[in-house]
């Protein structure tokens, strides 16, 4: 099998390498001898490392090579990518790709080349690098009903919120230092503002859920707003902050199902799983009607780790090849609608600081009440000349909720709205 | 496809179930209907609850019939349910089957009819029930190297050492109430003793070492000998128990590879995450060279989670017949030799107790030292005119320790060994 290699950098020069070194290993599991046809990178005289020979800048011409049976794509970003994909898959070349912007905007485009041409499209490192996730909901969970997928898919929030939690430092001093310590990028957007969350959910949620779940479908808050008061807020709480990516089937009132994504920052137990996943890791939750609950735990980034789970899908290639049959395709036949923000239903962690007399707490349960929002719990404690007032909702329409921490916000009695966060992972 | 159940007990019963309400729903997934073409049951009058025309007692018959292209099996044991897996995979039948013990022992029969009929053998649900494990060992990790496989894959003996550690009481006490909760089977002695974490160790180290080993090949302790006090004395250091079947490609000083797979009592650090894992629950650690550390987590028995497991296999089958493809077949290409337990690298934790005179932990070091086994820590404490003495070991081959366990066992000094385990999951 022929492979032509799109980018090589930490991913791309790891996946080379492995290629090269374990070439014996992967012949003896693909079936067939695996090997590097070509490398297309942007400036062939900059990577000396690599063979003279195998080097281009036309991945354009590269991608349709009758040399070349699969396109391994490590260069991210929309165009001209999703071009030199399309003419790959419809002439024949199977692609195994790590590129989630990519995958979370056009799979659409991607599935149906490939279906038309009948080659395989994998991409197994698009979401949470090398921990083997997308194969189980793909595959080991076809005969199930997956109801949620709720996880930690990106490292450098999850290093920052770590950290923050652990030295009590800020938001703008923490992000610093993780740009120091090379977790953060010199452009930190697409990781702090939940970008690359927003396109993980977007591919979470159609595999698991069999119906089509664009960026542009999923909620998006990221972590730039989460101060060091909402850390101890959920740390006097036996609780710490996470990005979440969280997808989720709902069924309304009436049995119509929907489909909810959406990344934020949430509020969860210490004693959750997810709670004690620091640093670069991922983790991922998956609740099934029947298997229960799942967890998937790894590192998520990573030139070596990555590159597990290209190969990974390299030798599922191979073998198809060999075997002559087919991945598994898009599975887009539930087609549920999906569910705007405002009506998925959310828990609310709300922390106000309030005047320190009669009257208070009831002109705050009045603003919930007043938006149909049922309070689970409720924990003041005295400040000076003020109060603190900690309210937990049970589950209500996230406008609903939105609208209630709107009006309390203009409550004469209220002084300042110290936190507020999403909660799950919680009994209700 | 049409479907030939064997056995309906609880997962079969789960199976037929689902088979029937989610017919659509696995229709649209697999590309194709799957239906029940019979189900063998010992007692078909047994089982009123089934539709008469589909009972039979007549596996044999059935697994071969006309009307059938996949074989699910879930009656479990070697014979005769071997001679029926090979009868139908040489006639052409893909198999499903969540048969452990007939897997970690004859799996090379079974590869071997698959293979001469081009048939498909799935086996998810035989280790760790609905966690998806051996679809990622077999195909997501392909292209890695996997050095270490490390998890609790018994419910049962989870469940009764974590009742041990939480109440303090014995053995004997635990495992009935165990029984009386459901927890323990009636005989719980393939639990209790290891066989089935062995039979899980033997399919796990084949999978991911590429080589066959069968349960005979692994080294078996069960938990029947854990006390309350190595409880105690875990507990005193921060450590818990656990019973964990562990599988390691390990190296000796000349460069040769082997295998090693064992199952037996360990202690583990608290803040390990598999300490955390409670109840009838399952938890795999993979260590791969490019991946780095992943874990699985979820439910490892019972009707619902099995019967996922099952069911993604059965989608994995019909997409195969549709697409007329094959599923991974046996990986056994590396044929390393399996080290035997004696040879095996591990670390052990000692608690004695001793006289309380000068010179004991001389004496006690010493025997260590004539086996040349080299000491990590250890802590000395009086207790009235005896004195308890704590040894964690560094890494040597398990006999070595074994036979310092022996000598120290009989010094003049040393009044009891109070407790013996094997020690995993910290620095060295």
């Amino acid at each position: 099998m022929r492979v032509a290699l799109l980018g090589c950098g930490t991913v791309g020069g790891e996946v080379a390498r492995l290629l090269t070194e374990q070439a014996d290993e992967l012949a003896a599991r693909a079936g067939t001898a695996v090997e590097l046809a070509g490398i297309a990178v942007r400036r062939p005289d900059k990577h000396p490392e690599l063979p003279p020979e195998l080097l281009t800048a036309d991945a354009e011409k590269l991608v349709t090579s009758d040399d070349v049976d699969v396109v391994v794509e490590l260069v991210g970003g929309i165009e001209p990518v999703r071009g030199w994909l399309v003419a790959a898959l419809k002439a024949g070349k199977s692609v195994v790709t790590a590129n989630k912007a990519l995958l979370a905007e056009h799979s659409a485009d991607l599935f149906e080349a490939a279906d038309a041409a009948g080659a395989d499209l994998y991409f197994e490192a698009a979401v949470a690098g090398a921990i083997p996730l997308l194969r189980p909901l793909r595959e080991s969970l076809a005969g199930d009903r997956i109801t949620r997928v709720m996880g930690i898919v990106n490292g450098t929030t999850n290093y920052i919120l770590s950290a923050m939690d652990s030295t009590g430092a800020g938001y703008a001093e923490t992000l610093d230092e993780a740009s120091r310590l090379g977790y953060a990028e010199a452009d930190p957007t697409a990781d702090v503002d939940g970008y690359d969350a927003a396109s993980k959910a977007a591919i979470l949620a159609s595999l698991a859920f069999h119906t089509r779940v664009t960026a542009s479908d999923v909620h998006r808050e990221g972590i730039a707003d989460v101060t060091a008061s909402d850390l101890a807020a959920a740390r006097g709480l036996g609780r710490t902050v996470k990005l979440l990516a969280i997808c989720e089937r709902v069924t309304d009132d009436d049995g119509v199902e929907s489909v909810s994504a959406r990344v934020h920052p949430v509020m969860i137990p210490r004693s959750h799983q997810l709670a004690g996943v620091g640093g670069a890791f991922n983790a991922v939750y998956v609740e099934a009607d029947a298997a229960g609950e799942l967890m998937f735990y790894g590192q998520g980034a990573g030139g070596a780790p990555t590159a597990s789970a290209v190969l990974g899908d390299l030798v599922a290639v191979a073998r198809n090849l060999v075997a002559g049959g087919r991945g598994p395709r898009e599975s887009a036949h539930a087609a549920l609608p999906v569910r705007p923000m405002g009506q998925t239903p959310t828990r609310y962690h709300v922390s106000l600081s309030v005047a320190d007399r009669a009257g208070v707490l009831a002109q705050v349960a009045q603003a919930f009440a007043g938006h149909g929002v049922s309070i689970a719990a409720v924990r003041q404690s005295d400040v000076g000349d003020r109060a603190s007032l900690v309210v937990v909702t049970h589950q209500a329409p996230d406008a609903a909720l939105q609208s209630t921490v709107d009006e309390i916000a203009k409550l004469d009695v209220v002084h300042e709205v110290v936190s507020v966060m999403r909660v799950e992972g919680e009994d209700q």
